[in-house]
């Protein structure tokens, strides 16, 4: 089998050798053997991430930002996913800003080295403690509303200080993504509507000795595929950027057009196992959009074109800000999972595995599609198995997938699979449901070279808070 | 105002005194003032739960089982609620076992106060250490498929015990629930499919030195309205049991017909608030129920119900065992959501709250539909609303109801809402997205007293497993 799958990049870091899944050159089945070692059943599910692959999806951002000079900024989306290693790879890889939606994350990208002043604090509902966090470090705090406004104001009329703001408007752009994944629509929470930006300017320049109106912000939503949406979000920013300038604030000159950028749901299965055309590849991440992908033959695009499509529209000496969390950090993680027990039911299989909807909520939340591949490959390529992947908790909503073609046959109890893109919006969205501890985090740094960034939770962590 | 408000009972535990929310006796908005004097800011959101409510419902249920003598047994499922001090409530009211779905909940049980002889362990995917707890205690086991049922007996083989098992059988039967919370059916993972089950015996039997099979297990799911759909599960149940019996266990004599029993998600909203009738009272809790609510007139069923439709049925000598999570914490439960401020953006009105998914995921995952009402209410009463309610995590998924009559104009920044009916699925399904810290939970004991039962979490409670 071995010719068949040496060298078979599809994914930077991640790599059949062998037949085996191996991250950034170490062989996972290795890895699972030492985790299970050290810390025996909680070591599984483990979310595994790449070192090399978060690196590499920084420089396709710094590289494609670089073509503006000193006016290109990358600022990581913490919600993504906050654990503090993964933040601290990002900042050292290259990316200067960082990008937070609430106090805590704040904190945490200033404990994790990012200055205060290289900080974005955004949010449609801040409490004034955030606000007065963000104020006094020089943040820069994205104005959502008139209430917002006014809060800011309050807060730094409190303090006797400038505040930097953007103002973040709504400028009503569909995304073609899931509903709960598009911010910039008409009937969205987000931003300041069209019909309110002159009012809540008026507002600012009412506290002017208080409010620096740096600019524009705006965020369109996630799994954005089209990268023309970006070029409507550049001309609606620079509309309301002139606007700004004329209302009093002549030196604004920060467009940030928020992330969102899709990614591609993949993972690096060899060619030659059946069914790999379907889970292998593929910028699917929902049933909608796959029906959509099938139909169009969309592509993801990349950082470079993303730039390319809003650089000949940036106004001169403007500071354009991207805020990218997911095509950041989603490809450089997978959630390794063991297999419990494969059980029929009806017509159905059912492939019991240790994760759950507690580590990876999106097939259940989004229908999202994230691919599946079993961590080392059955030696029987032209067999697929079509099961329903799920998870222990108890409720029917707790499945990694339904009616997904496994390349191979049923996977034995005690095997691993590996569950692709998972290194966004899933640790982040954990939860503690049926008193499932939050899963470990391993980030690989080389054949030789991993670090538990999270250890088990244990019961004692789950309740502590509780008395 | 005070006429119309005084003795407006609609939820015992909950009344609305003098137009201000009380949870037995206690005045909502003197626990805000204490718990904002004590913790500032991350007083809020709260989880306010009614000692009283909780002991209420506890006695519906043990109140209809004594019709059955000793042979009815009321199990709680902690899934649905896991605070410590809740499950010690339960007990204490009168709960006498406790249905676990994982390691962790039944460690917890047996802390709590529950004899590990009088706890369930239940699941599609256990994991060997949660097998090995669970035989070692002497705890009830429910055997799930074929290799559940081998892991049982590989585990009480090396242990030399003899492991109390039920049989979980899949008897098919449609809940007309939400599809996540339907768990009987043919395609549900839950469960030993009918064309199955003489074989699991079969297994069961090769090894009946080590197993002691009492009786059946069954689950329809959540959020059932009909008492019909246990009387069926009872005649599926009756004709596993005899063939349990026929297999050479013939002291088997438990029938375990899990939970799932609807509650009303209402409020205890006053007459003559315009809406009131929309959102003060129903058991619509989907929109696709909420439909057929309104077509059939569909009404809870109350645990004396669910018990007189299932005695009948019930077979000589045979214990029962009720499970419910849901009916009893839900209604003793409300979140209490401070109002950041209210906005526009189209036609759209957005009451944004410091409540969000984070507390409240179920309108994102199932459509759920809370009543949500103003703690102190308007003075003007034939006035409403139609609003959003949404909270501050950056996702439009993050929303407590869409298109909502709050009776009232819309509220002040700085006032407060009750979100109704949330004591069960929402401290338990918490996550920390956006890196928020999980909710203060309250228990109300009287008008002058209630407890902490969470503090609240910090950013280093958060983070403390991450290395």
């Amino acid at each position: 089998m071995a010719e068949l799958l040496i060298d078979e990049y599809v994914q930077d870091g991640w790599k059949y050798v062998d037949g085996t899944l191996h991250c950034d050159g170490l062989r996972l089945e290795r890895l699972r053997k030492e985790l299970n070692d050290r810390f025996g059943w909680a070591a599984s599910p483990v979310f595994v991430y790449s070192q090399s692959t978060l690196i590499q999806n920084v420089r396709h951002y710094t590289n494609a930002l670089e073509s503006l000079g000193g006016l290109g900024v990358l600022s990581y989306s913490i919600k993504a996913n906050y654990n503090p290693r993964i933040i601290a790879t990002l900042r050292e890889a290259g990316t200067t800003m960082a990008t937070c939606v609430s106090g805590n994350e704040l904190q945490l990208a200033i404990q994790m080295g990012f200055p205060a002043d290289q900080t974005i604090l955004n949010g449609t509902g801040k409490h004034r403690w955030e606000v007065e966090l963000a104020v006094r470090g020089n943040s820069l705090l994205n104005i959502d509303s008139l209430f917002d406004a006014q809060l800011v104001i309050t807060v730094s009329r409190s303090l006797s200080v400038k505040a930097r703001v953007l103002l973040r408007i709504n400028p009503n752009v569909e995304a073609g993504t899931h509903p709960y994944l598009t911010t910039a629509h008409a009937a969205s929470k987000f931003g300041v509507d069209d019909t309110l930006v002159d009012k809540v300017l008026d507002e600012l320049r009412g506290a002017k000795e208080n409010i620096d109106v740096k600019g524009v912000h705006v965020h369109i939503g996630s799994a954005i595929t089209r990268v023309e949406a970006y070029a409507d979000l550049m001309i609606a920013s620079t509309q309301t950027l002139n606007k700004i300038r004329g209302s009093g604030w002549s030196g604004a000159n920060i467009i940030n057009l928020g992330g969102g950028l899709a990614v591609e749901f993949s993972s690096p299965l060899p060619s030659g196992y059946k069914g790999s055309q379907e889970v292998g590849k593929g910028n699917a991440w929902t049933k909608g959009q796959k029906a959509e992908t099938e139909k169009h033959k969309v592509t993801t695009p990349s950082p470079k074109e993303l730039v390319g499509a809003v650089t000949p529209l940036l106004p001169d000496n403007v500071t354009l800000i991207l805020e990218p969390g997911r095509s950041l950090v989603a490809t450089a993680g997978v959630v390794v999972t063991e297999v419990l027990g494969v059980k029929c039911s009806g017509e159905r299989t059912f492939v019991v595995v240790d994760a759950a909807m507690t580590e990876v909520i999106r097939p259940a939340l989004y229908g999202a599609i994230h691919p599946i591949t079993y961590l080392s490959l059955p030696t029987r390529t032209q067999e697929s198995c079509v099961a329903s992947i799920v998870g222990p908790v108890c409720e029917s909503g707790d499945f990694l997938a339904h009616d997904y073609p496994l390349p191979g046959p049923p996977p034995m109890t005690g095997s691993a699979l590996a569950v692709w893109t998972t290194g966004a919006y899933c640790a982040s969205m954990a939860s503690n449901f049926n008193l499932r501890p939050q899963a470990m985090e391993v980030m690989v740094r080389g054949p030789d070279s991993y670090e538990v960034i999270r250890r088990p939770q244990h019961l004692a962590d789950i309740i502590r808070a509780c008395l």
